[in-house]
């Protein structure tokens, strides 16, 4: 869509396109010494200023000798040669005088007796040159040792040294400058100060985020000081970083306001080349030349900038600094450590047209390789910091159903073979087994699907293990009916491992007065429900009808949160006013705990879990003094006093 | 084995296990900012010190307004708002006063008219909480964010930043010292000056390969001065260096004779650890306990060098920096870029009990990846250097039979689609094509097996092209009955690229006087022969033949060189008196020439070649005038004045 003058909403595979057509040959070159140049691309061919070696040198360990001296020897018929007629040699040393090397097992010393000196028996005639490496047989003087096009590596640095090789035409490194704007972010060295509380400040991280990927990619980075969100100021410092730097960077604030601006400064003062990629995130990315250097706007939410790094500025450094820009280059660019293809254990909606990053943990089960997305639209980095790899989606496809296969480009290596994939009922506790489980060699991944979706997760041989605490309104038990209903025969073990207190939390000093049910249903609070299938929602449900209430009764049932501490966390925030939980989630956010039952919360194994390498690791972690203690410090738990394992 | 008190000729993963066993545990730990801690690991886990967001933030683009405005509202009975009542935010603004935010795309602004003010349509009913993000909702105070042995990555770095956390705890990496030893090692700079000449001296070149590999690893290194082979000055440097570093590496000479001095300097001063590793190269390493740092004893061959950095360095160096040392770390020191099956093209032999590090290149021909080793044992990195991988051959196969399939580690990636295999006679002129096919996106691998055997390579679908010069004695004609018998019926196509000259190549001034082959049969002079199944081999059978000669009449028929220049050099060295070669070969270095022969080169092409997508470089690099121009330059060579095709 070119609308104003230049396209809107390209491809990324346009953008980067045009990002190569407009700058793809700006290449400069300098001259430096090879041990300097690691990381650049070479100029020009290089070829060798020497022979290597530089003399005739001995191929084995043996004796230098004049091959007509050895003329008639045999293992039947040794020569013996006087002393001024041979001399050791190690490999590469030099022959002088001698014209071949006699190897030392076709020899023997003969030492002195009586009237005879010492003498070397040789059991085998050479000719000239036998076991002699010519002078350059290495290397030779003029020979090419490397193209234009070639990096430098710690190989070619040590062999154009022997090749008496000083100073090499390389293909520079741009020095780029990244100019943070906006008037709601903060400097990282104030932030860190802490006392930062004005609602709506957030830090400048974007900086340290491309400082830190720019020197993984091995290239310098400059930062500027925080420009305000003033069009004046930004294009005066945009304008003279492009005179100086051969690359600048942009980074926007989020007000949407803000990018229309930047599109305008950069029109101004050069021309621009694109505005909006179809990627999700990383949509508002624009790009511009001005004065012929590339000026990259990129997005100011943490995630959409990272994006932008990976997809457009890596490939731009690249290709300015003589590198073949590879099809793979957004995986070069994340520090890919190779890719896996992996079952998407959930549906997957992308938006229209756009390609997508998705941050994905991955874990096998039972020799399948299974994915997860997690969760998106977050300001900071926690995502991409937590996932093992990132999937990029292709616009092509709209929906993916589960199991699809996905490509993940592995941002990092676990062992999946040691690592455990609970899904179940979420619980503090658990996490607290993840350090344990890593001590050991070992991993726990954990996905937060409420009770009856680990033990449905684990019916389909989507886990190792589930969690629940499953009220049975009928008989009053706990878990024993669900288990049964999943399990479909299966022989699931089952593992008692705490019990815990759940009841209404509400703000500090309960300033609602909320004693009970019936003070939920009053229309004056606003609750803060868990999602269907979680463990909490059943007992709440049962609790309601206790109390003779019904759903419509209750101002935000319909409202959801996936964990305790999110739940509680709306609480503590004002954006609900109370709701059922563990006492752990309400001590945590120091808030007002009124309890209302005991349960125990247990972990179903599946029916091969015992064969899984990790299982020890998790026994053991749970059987440790360290987590029990960890746990019990947490409040509102009680550990069995025995192991409390209870078999179907 | 165990006879010295320690012990000797380990395996590798023997050789790691003492390392690991002795120096795994000797981490030390220090306080960084998060930006400078890329590529340490954490030491201990990190838990966030804020709530992020700090404040209740809007999650969509919309109006925030009091929930309890909106009662009733529906696209049906929509609610309108005053303009008090509703102001826009942004995702991620605060929400101060509000309790919900109504997003725009369920709402309409509704301009003023007449005697009404503007006004906000309101289509949707809202209760608290809707559309808000609680405080803590991306990151809680108190979350875990990372463990104890993550590597800090750059998301990490930002994620901290945000979280509040401005300093870790992290291992901290070891400091290196690298001590050259030996009396026959010119220092660096001093070998680059070119003045050096003295027979048997070489460059220390191993540390700048291990400052470059260090560098490439992101760890520190210094490097000491050359030390002499003296056992109490290479002690005293030990024991010194030790005490100051957290690893010492000391490069022996390449002598024999050092190597038991090391053992007893590292033996008197500390604890050995062992002695020889059964691999191929590196054999020659050792490690000791001095004072409680690791002291590793590097061989002083260059490959040998780099293979000991690789195998017994780098896992020391992350185990001492809080890495887990994975499996593939010996592909990681190197630099790998992912790893590949590719079918040995020709039969290895290992030596007896030892892992082998094989440099290989590769080719796609047919859609089967064959590789070949690269010529081993030399004492410069060109191989390295030129290979596209590593493959570690494992010491339980002595035998490796042509075709078998071995895993190449890649230390580059080439477009393997895009390259050509050329087998067969050498030329330099050949080598010419790769520049221009590079320049062109493609690339050619070439290896020198001959006439006979490059015509045999492409029968069995192991080239793309090959070249030839034999000459049929029956008819006199060059070429096309050898390449009826290779092709077998298929349709190989030939291209005439140039004719060439070929002769005996002397010494400067044809010091011996020879003038012919009968020169050759004098006894006086020994011949350098080329390689069975060579071209150049088959005239000089011819010619031997025309002169009344057989093999057993010509000193050194035997000695065999597999190019041009390596027999032509053998001549100039001395190592033999004459050879029979092409012209560029004498000119190149400075030798006599007497011509014998013109004789006709071509390319032959196999069935398929058309199809290759480089194979339109290929042509236009032969078509280029930049290569018949460097081609005729070289002297001896005679372009074709058209094409010269002749197809069979």
């Amino acid at each position: 869509m070119v609308r104003a003058g230049y396209p809107e909403h390209v491809s990324l595979s346009d953008a980067l396109r045009l990002l190569m057509d407009e700058f793809g040959d700006a290449r400069r070159t300098e001259e430096m010494r090879p041990g300097d140049a690691l990381g650049f691309v070479l100029a020009s061919d290089v070829f060798s200023l020497r022979n290597v070696p530089h003399y005739t040198a001995s191929a084995v360990d043996g004796y230098a000798v004049a091959s007509r001296d050895t003329a008639g020897a045999s293992p039947a018929t040794p020569v013996t040669l006087g002393r001024e007629k041979y001399s050791w040699v190690n490999t590469g040393m030099p022959v002088n005088g001698a014209d071949s090397v006699v190897m030392v097992e076709d020899t023997s010393l003969e030492p002195a007796r009586g009237g005879t000196p010492e003498g070397l028996k040789i059991f085998r005639s050479l000719t000239q040159g036998d076991n002699v490496r010519a002078v350059g047989e290495d290397v030779m003087n003029g020979q090419m040792l490397a193209c234009e096009g070639d990096p430098m590596t710690p190989a070619l640095v040590s062999l154009f040294l022997c090749a008496g090789i000083g100073s090499v035409s390389v293909y520079s490194k741009p020095r780029t400058l990244f100019i943070p704007t906006g008037n709601e972010i903060v400097p990282g060295e104030r932030w860190l100060l802490g006392d930062v509380f004005e609602p709506g400040l957030v830090a400048e991280s974007n900086s340290a985020y491309a400082s830190s990927i720019f020197s993984s990619w091995g290239y310098p980075l400059d930062v500027g000081p925080i420009l305000p969100d003033e069009p004046r100021v930004i294009a005066e410092a945009v304008e003279r970083a492009s005179a100086e730097y051969g690359l600048v960077l942009v980074s926007a604030g989020s007000a949407k306001g803000r990018r229309d601006h930047s599109a305008d400064i950069f029109a101004s003062l050069g021309r621009m080349l694109f505005r909006y990629v179809r990627m999700k995130p990383g949509r508002p990315a624009m790009a511009a030349s001005v004065g012929g250097t590339p000026v990259i706007c990129l997005p100011g939410f943490p995630m959409s900038c990272a994006v932008a790094l990976w997809s457009l500025v890596y490939p731009v450094l690249r290709a300015l600094s003589g590198w073949r820009v590879s099809p793979d280059y957004i995986s070069e660019a994340m520090g890919s450590r190779g890719n896996l293809e992996a079952s998407l254990m959930v549906q997957h909606s992308s938006p229209q047209g756009m390609a997508e990053c998705l941050r994905v943990k991955c874990a096998d089960v039972e020799g399948r390789l299974l994915c997860w997305p997690l969760p998106t639209g977050a300001s900071v980095l926690w995502a991409l910091a937590e996932a093992d790899g990132i999937a990029m989606l292709s616009e092509e496809h709209l929906e993916r159903p589960m199991g699809s296969a996905i490509r993940v480009s592995l941002t990092r290596r676990p062992d999946f073979g040691m690592r455990l994939l609970f899904q179940g009922s979420d619980d503090p506790a658990v996490g607290l087994l993840v350090s344990s489980m890593r001590g050991l060699g070992a991993d726990l991944a954990i996905r937060a699907v409420g009770s009856m979706g680990g033990l449905a997760a684990l019916g389909r041989g989507e886990a190792h293990l589930a969690a629940a605490h499953l009220l049975d309104e009928c008989d009053g038990t706990y878990n024993t009916s669900y288990i049964d209903r999943f399990a479909k025969g299966r022989r699931w073990r089952r593992r008692l491992i705490f019990y815990r207190e759940q009841g209404i939390i509400t703000a500090i000093g309960n300033p609602m007065e909320i004693s009970g049910f019936a003070d939920l249903a009053s229309g004056r609070a606003v609750f803060e429900n868990r999602q269907p299938g979680a463990g909490t929602r059943v007992l709440f449900d049962y609790m309601l009808r206790e109390n003779g209430l019904g759903s419509s009764d209750i101002p935000g049932y319909d409202r959801v949160s996936i964990t305790h501490m999110e739940a509680a966390n709306k609480v503590a925030s004002g954006v609900a006013d109370a709701t059922l939980g563990i006492k752990a989630a309400a001590d945590a956010l120091g808030l007002h705990f009124i309890p209302i039952a005991r349960e125990p919360y247990e972990l179903v194994f599946s029916e091969r879990f015992d064969e899984h390498p990790a299982a020890a690791a998790l026994i053991a972690s749970l059987e440790s003094a360290e987590w029990r203690d960890a746990v019990s410090a947490m409040g509102g738990y009680e550990l069995p006093a025995e192991e409390g394992r209870s078999d179907p």
